[in-house]
């Protein structure tokens, strides 16, 4: 019996028709002797009858049935009386009265029930991912998720961009993330590595002339996982050759238009806002601002820096900043309510919080008396301090500024309700610095990678302040999410050379680790940049969910493990052999 | 200077505007003081001059450029002088006279000319992958390939299918070919393996009520290499839960011949040949025939088995065969060349090949003698010999029959010219055996894999003659090369466990390996089968090439080795430490 409909299909237009269908049972009732069993297969739900009537022998079939059998059903669809119409489903005017029935498979109970907004363990559903996949919210996903890959390809491929399929096996590189290794069992004790990203192979496509290419790549970094980390994730990636970087990221920004608009309907202004990254660590205290807001911080030092209040002061005069973010309509919080953001900011490296309530026309608060009253004037014109305002003050290094009160304006934007979650606002955040300085390793780290091209008008730089540099990079941020992120590369080796001196690599460890690189800058290498997105998180974002894992398919743990397969697991000792390496023995005392 | 043009596309159309193209320089002339610079991009060439009439410094500027030099210039499009035109260039009949030019990046002397048709060390070009990608036939291939993939992607998603992704990271599975591993930093002792394919993870999916899944998957096999073998691969990975095979082989046909009219412009005519397996084996000695010609070989045993010559009748009293391949006109073969064949056959196996000439109205040869009249009348119509026709002999073993007629068949059809190098000829192979047994191992493989059903009919064999069981598996073949193959898959926990005990597995071993498959049987699994194309073959194919590593932008060599980026390559120590392994310090006399 070979499926002529499918359940999800069917509707009035059908009623008369003999049909056939293919799926699993969701519910089976029993009234009186006639069986109803709605049948669910990837389209929806159908209501079919077993009525002794009109279905013989199919109607024994169908009583030893349960839920999740597989079933093949023919029967003729008829108009459901009319107090029997299920408002609720959108096959719920009609229902199929079966005269045929073949069981493909039984099915045991689930281990939980087969519907949306059921709450079970996740580890539960991923043991047995494939039946969480059942619950239409789930299937839902996965189609978006193909969907916007297909959006992706079909923008990209009218853009005559080439789909190039770059290795999967290739070389450890000394920079980024850890890598997963690959022992070979040809080359004794080498190693492969599985990629970060395709960055260096598309940077050599453009060497070898292809000029437009992507690719929707898998990449790998074994770090520890966070809620939004997988040690495998997907990007949509992008380099192109002789673009401006105005071209690209316009082309960039129709493309996120046309993904908005196919998949969730959503129209995108054009352009997108720009700041650069100094702005939005300044106004955000975040590289990654949710625009769909304001709440923006305010610089103080200038008022602040002689007032009595002597933390601000000493931080100041240590090269820290004082920051406030006037925290709209708050000033009528209790003293407890004010006091409970203490801890959530100790949590982004807050040693203190203070603050001042705007009541009864007046500043009140612990840090009021040491002001005078011009600075209080001050700080009531900077901040815009009205009545029913609560001014919360961070004093500290820039970097916990920014992460103290970048994350109390998310909390309380989103505790004022000021967050539109049908709103999604991107921005480009550009003028990244090059390098970032690293206290553990005592040296200068690429804050994108090592590729990344400096502005032409900070080159003389890398003599008297590589910290100063600015690259040419720009991150794509979408309601306080990274989403993509990309920049022009360097494609002079004589740059490229001091890019490596600025991360400490000896000429010889350079050309050592991308020796192949260098030499490729020398055959013809053209201007060249490109991007990449992040499509697990931009396919969270569009179905609306907080869960990188509720995107992927068989996602892994935040402890890099495969609950359903049991993955990874001990192997045979032969293949290890064969590969040239053993295990070492754990010691004693970490054993458990 | 942004790009208006591309090279390869001005035509005489743009007569007197001004362009500005990006390119690489081709070749430079200097004629009198008057330079010539053919600039190329991914579109094609097109000649530019610098002339002191209008050049000013743009000549200055361009007598320094040397080939493969990254330029911008800037000029007016101009017709030839009717003498000069170009016709073996698609832009010969204009020129672009310069006005100005920006140097992007110079160029050392490449090692090797860019362009086609060049004899190059093929390790050379893999070492300089990036220039040999900037010849237009490695460009073009690159294209094709992206086209391809456009139009499975394209044609599968017109048929409702879904793309999931599967995880690179999974686990090991102790059948089909040798795993790459990955160490596991977090599970001491415990390791991932790279897929041989999504096999497992499309089943889940159709147990999840995916329904119709897709991927372009990256695939992997540490195997010892071939010139057609790489060890990551890329497979159209098809899976759909309902059809019977006619419906998934009939739209696969579809697909088929809607990739060969987009790409080649070649109609395919549908449907496509149908042979089982052992029709295949018997008439052309392969599983993956070329049918673009017949010589199909013939079965003697009943002819010869009474015969005088002794190999014969001793080959078929042990169970082997006598198969004769009528080379048709090589009968005027002079005796050396027939003797050149001996060792040809040899290298497939062959003990010795019999042969008689048809000449003079006679049989002739060495065994001629030791046959009857009867015998020779009966081998004369059975083979369809003819005045000029060379009967070639193979006795032995089915195997090696079949390997050595069939590898005769397809030198002889090439020799004789039978082969139509613009005929794509597509066939089904169907009923594959389900095992065949390993005298290595002393036991039955899967000859797909172990998830491959069984003709229903053939189940009762597991009990009595499990050699015997014929699969529902189909291979899709094309001029002699498989390109896909695919099956029904088993979707029942008893017939899964009873193809594991052929296997000789103990339930236990089945149960720790595949645990979480046969419990997925459980939940209401659909009947459920797939297809999986090789794209690199594909597309080799599809460009006329016979080098699989042509159609990869970056392969690996025979032995598994990026000469690019020189990988794989030692890592370090702290590397090894993190993964709780160590190398095995080779045994001195193995070190060279």
């Amino acid at each position: 019996m070979q499926r002529s409909h499918h359940c999800g299909q069917l509707t009035p237009e059908q009623i008369g028709q003999t049909v056939i269908l293919n799926g699993w049972v969701q519910t089976r009732r029993d009234l009186g002797g006639v069986l109803f069993i709605d049948l669910r297969d990837r389209s929806g739900i159908v209501q079919t009858v077993f009525n002794p009537d009109y279905s013989g022998e199919a109607l024994q079939i169908a009583d030893k049935v349960r839920s999740e059998y597989v079933l093949a059903v023919k029967g003729t669809v008829v108009k459901r009386d009319e107090e029997t119409v299920n408002r609720n489903l959108p096959t719920g005017e009609i229902e199929v009265r079966i005269t045929d029935i073949e069981v493909f498979n039984s099915a045991k109970t689930p281990p939980f029930f087969i519907e949306d907004g059921v709450e079970v363990d996740e580890s539960l559903r991923m043991k047995y991912r494939y039946l969480d996949l059942r619950r239409p919210e789930m299937l839902k996903t996965l189609r978006l998720r193909s969907q916007a890959s297909k959006i992706f390809r079909d923008f990209l491929d009218n853009e005559a961009f080439i789909e190039v399929e770059t290795p999967i096996l290739t070389k450890s590189s000394p920079e980024g993330a850890r890598d997963y290794l690959v022992p070979s069992r040809v080359h004794d004790g080498e190693f492969f590595a599985l990629p970060q990203s395709p960055q260096i192979y598309k940077q050599l496509l453009m060497v070898g002339g292809v000029e437009r290419y992507y690719q929707i790549a898998r990449c790998f970094r074994d770090e520890d996982l966070r809620a939004d980390r997988q040690p495998e994730f997907t990007q949509v990636d992008i380099e192109t050759s002789f673009l401006s970087p105005d071209e690209l990221l316009g082309m960039m920004e129709r493309l996120m238009q046309r993904l908005f608009k196919e998949t969730v309907g959503v129209d995108l202004e054009l352009p997108f806002q720009r700041l650069t990254h100094a702005e939005a660590m300044s106004k955000y205290g975040s590289d990654k601002p949710d625009l769909r807001f304001g709440l923006e911080l305010v610089e103080m030092n200038d008022i602040v820096a002689s007032s009595g209040v002597k933390v601000f002061a000493s931080v100041i005069e240590k090269g820290g900043e004082v920051k406030c973010l006037n925290a709209k309509g708050c000033g009528t919080w209790s003293r407890k309510e004010i006091d409970d953001l203490g801890p959530f900011a100790a949590r982004y490296g807050a040693k203190g919080l203070a603050w001042i309530q705007v009541k009864d026309g007046e500043f009140k608060g612990p840090i009021v008396k040491f002001f005078s009253e011009e600075e209080i004037a001050a700080v009531k014109e900077r901040t815009g301090a009205e009545e029913g305002d609560l001014l919360l003050f961070s004093a500290d290094t820039r970097k916990v500024v920014a992460d103290v009160l970048g994350a109390l304006r998310v909390k309380i934007g989103g505790q004022l309700g000021l967050i539109d979650e049908n709103v999604f606002k991107f921005a480009w955040v550009t003028d990244f610095p090059l390098l970032s300085y690293d206290e553990d390793q005592k040296r200068y780290t690429a804050e994108h990678h090592p590729f990344t091209r400096p502005r032409e008008d900070d080159l003389h730089l890398f003599e008297t302040d590589p910290g100063a540099i600015r690259a040419q990079a720009y991150d794509i941020v979408l309601n306080g999410y990274e989403v993509g992120g990309g920049s022009q590369r360097i494609y002079k080796r004589e740059v490229q050379e001091k890019m490596f001196d600025a991360l400490g690599f000896t000429p010889e460890m350079a050309y050592e680790k991308f020796g192949y690189l260098l030499d490729a800058f020398e055959y013809g290498t053209p201007p060249h940049g490109g991007i990449a997105f992040g499509l697990d998180r931009l396919v969270m974002l569009l179905s609306g969910r907080t869960n990188l894992r509720e995107t992927i398919a068989f996602p892994k743990t935040a402890s890099a493990t495969d609950l359903l397969m049991d993955a990874p697991a001990p192997v045979e000792p032969e293949q290890l052999e064969l590969l040239h390496i053993k295990l070492v023995p754990k010691p004693e005392k970490e054993k458990k």
